[in-house]
């Protein structure tokens, strides 16, 4: 049997899979387990849901990102267990893993506020498969708009709330709307997609509150111009199949975006750890639990405080960096030699798109608005996405796309069925 | 209320599609009709079901296809029944369409030869969604493959049968082979992906059996030579989840795609019409039912009597130039002006892709095989796609990833319940 010790990095996001890249051809024997195959650029997951990108403009396979680390293994499965004392994950076939070094790199799920009711009726956006049911959500509700012959019908078909001011669900709700504006605008005969309401709705004062307020003023008018019915200070009362109480108004509508609410993953149970209020297990400067040198958690999953003790953001660079901050501890305490022994985030600033030539960003200090933003916005995506592929042509091809206002991943699959589901669930609402 | 005929077109596939185009800007209102939103390049799907291309590669939303012809309008809905006397066609939700014009071209559907129940546990290739299951289905087993700790279950996991040695058979075998020798072969740790066992079986006596026999000589060799198990004589005995009898053999296998016996849509029922022995509806030289001059059925719901006398192939060549023939015909008798009587099928020839570099073809009287073959059908799809999609990108795209050996689209979606059934599967087969 190896005596090399053995990591176990559970998830294959920014942070599971940079930890394991900098692991990569170290003395140990590295396991990375993730639900499903593939590591995914979500920053830009929004474009699939909207059809302007397909799936693998934005998702490779584990194994082919990892492929040159002859010691990591890449196993697909889902974690469901850690039991701390005997060093080992719980896998859910009854597998059990041992480590000798953990890293939780799970994630972070969406919050319902206590009403985990309303999970049946909207669509969250985290993973691929999100991003496809939302696309077929939105294409199909046009595609029945366009046969109902009931002309009271429509309205509530060509209805998307997006619920959430921050930065996904401003810019969902930009991209709908150029979808309904730009893209479908000429293709129906009966409907005209232009007309589509959509409403993004933020329960605090102002929509991208972690942005100055002048950026939020930004974003609010530049959402406006594209049509977008913004609502501020309005709290979501209740959501059923087919409509949503949004402050005093129950609106009809067919899609539901939920944006607002985080919750880390409840790993912290599994753990016996101190949790934050959003539930991420709290973790001292090295990313390491208290009392458990050997277990790491980061990204989403981690309550990390910041220079400025408050908890550092959900963010893919907080959950990068920490991967390669902890591949660079463990590959040193692997080696015997003295390693990094605080995390420090390094923050470039934020940004956050709104269509097609307008954004918000603060980065380096500096804070831009408009064409500028975007363009920044637009060439770090371009710097990130060929470091994430390393293959232009996806970069030309989304480019192509996107100035010619074509989107040619306007697929409808898996239709049939949910098409007559949701023609079925059309009539009960109209009944 | 119009006067204008309308032309009911049922099918977005090379027929229906193109009856559509030639009759926009006539003065007639048509509506076409089909249970997805996009019309698939068809010839190309087996590279969607291996993961060398991404679906929306093949297909596009029927409605930019036909966005300039503002006299047609597309609905998404399915078809469920002709009421010939009254001229309307039945959809799934009760709707009613009236027709003055009706073109069938609802395309074919497999046959199990009377083994109905085959069915539950083959995988077949006529759609996107067809093609993204068994893409899954294939990934899925090697995943599942390499977390196996009872080695005495990798071999079954790794086992693939495609039943039928037509074209679609022997590009599908031929290009799951590519898959686990070239494509997978470094990226797993505990299995080795090109041992996986890939078996063509075909019940007549040599693959391939509308080419000459030098043809089916040379494709039987090509595939030997890329590894796969190909059997001819080989009759499929009984089916069930897990295992395929062949022959006197009973062969553990994780995934059968069924390619053989396509039957037609079951059209003629609907029609009152005469079926040949494959249920195709036998129509006229001019493509219309007899005795209904305003039924018209084309592609491979139809069974039309070629020069020879016997029936023309189901390809996608006869469906196009039958659906620009009867547009040709409906576009001239809605002018009043003399149109096409007879319809003929020009054959310019077949051909059937072997892996990488190898190909069979009859272009033109000509018959070729090895790269050469290769090479022209390659260039032949690069005309059809870029006419297609009118998108260079996309090839560009594909000869990319095909010669370097990666497949950008190897991503399982819908993963973790179906890994889950499927693990669920393999421990009662190996029970």
């Amino acid at each position: 049997m190896s005596q090399r010790p053995r990591v176990v990095i559970l998830g294959a996001g920014f942070g599971g899979v940079n930890a394991a890249k900098v692991l990569g051809g170290c003395a140990a024997d590295v396991v990375l387990v993730d639900k499903t195959n593939h590591h995914l650029f979500q920053p830009l997951l929004y474009q699939v849901a909207t059809a302007a990108l397909a799936p693998s403009d934005i998702a490779t396979a584990t194994r082919v990102v990892l492929r040159h680390c002859k010691n990591v293994t890449v196993l697909m499965g889902e974690a469901v267990g850690i039991d701390p004392d005997a060093r080992e994950v719980r896998l859910e076939d009854g597998a059990r893993l041992r480590y000798d070094y953990l890293v939780v790199a799970i994630g972070s799920a969406y919050s319902f506020f206590g009403h985990d009711d309303w999970a049946r009726h909207v669509h969250v956006l985290k993973t691929l498969d999100d991003a496809l049911k939302i696309r077929s959500a939105l294409l199909a509700a046009f595609e029945l708009a366009e046969r109902c012959e009931d002309k009271a019908e429509i309205a509530p078909l060509m209805t998307f709330v997006v619920v959430g001011g921050g930065p996904t669900g401003v810019e969902l709700a930009g991209t709908i709307a150029e979808l309904s504006r730009t893209t479908l605008a000429r293709d129906f005969r009966t409907i005209e997609p232009r007309s589509a309401h959509i409403v993004l709705c933020e329960a605090g004062p102002r929509i991208l509150p972690s942005f100055p307020p002048a950026q939020s003023d930004y974003a609010l008018r530049a959402l406006q111009n594209l049509g977008v019915d913004v609502r501020v200070g309005a709290k979501v009362g209740a959501i059923d199949a087919g409509s949503i109480q949004i402050g005093a108004e129950r609106l009809q509508s067919s899609v539901v975006v939920w944006c607002a609410g985080t919750a880390a993953h409840p790993a912290s149970k599994w753990l016996g750890a101190t949790a934050a209020s959003n539930g991420a297990v709290r973790v001292g400067p090295d990313c390491a639990l208290p009392g458990r040198p050997e277990i790491f958690v980061i990204g989403d999953v981690a309550s990390f405080d910041g220079a400025d003790g408050r908890p550092l953001p959900g963010l893919a660079p907080v959950a990068k960096q920490q991967g390669l901050f902890v591949g660079r501890l463990l590959r040193a305490r692997i080696d015997g030699r003295p390693g990094p022994k605080r995390f420090r985030y390094r923050d470039y600033g934020m940004m956050a798109i709104i269509g097609r030539s307008r954004a918000v960003a603060q980065l380096f200090g500096l804070r831009m608005s408009g064409f500028v933003a975007w363009l920044a916005w637009s060439l770090i995506h371009l710097m990130l996405l060929v470091d994430f592929r390393s293959r232009l042509t996806v970069y030309v091809n989304w480019s192509w796309a996107w100035f010619t206002y074509g989107r040619g991943a306007r697929l409808l699959t898996h239709a049939p069925r949910w098409i007559a589901r949701a023609r079925g669930k059309a009539r009960r609402d109209a009944a």
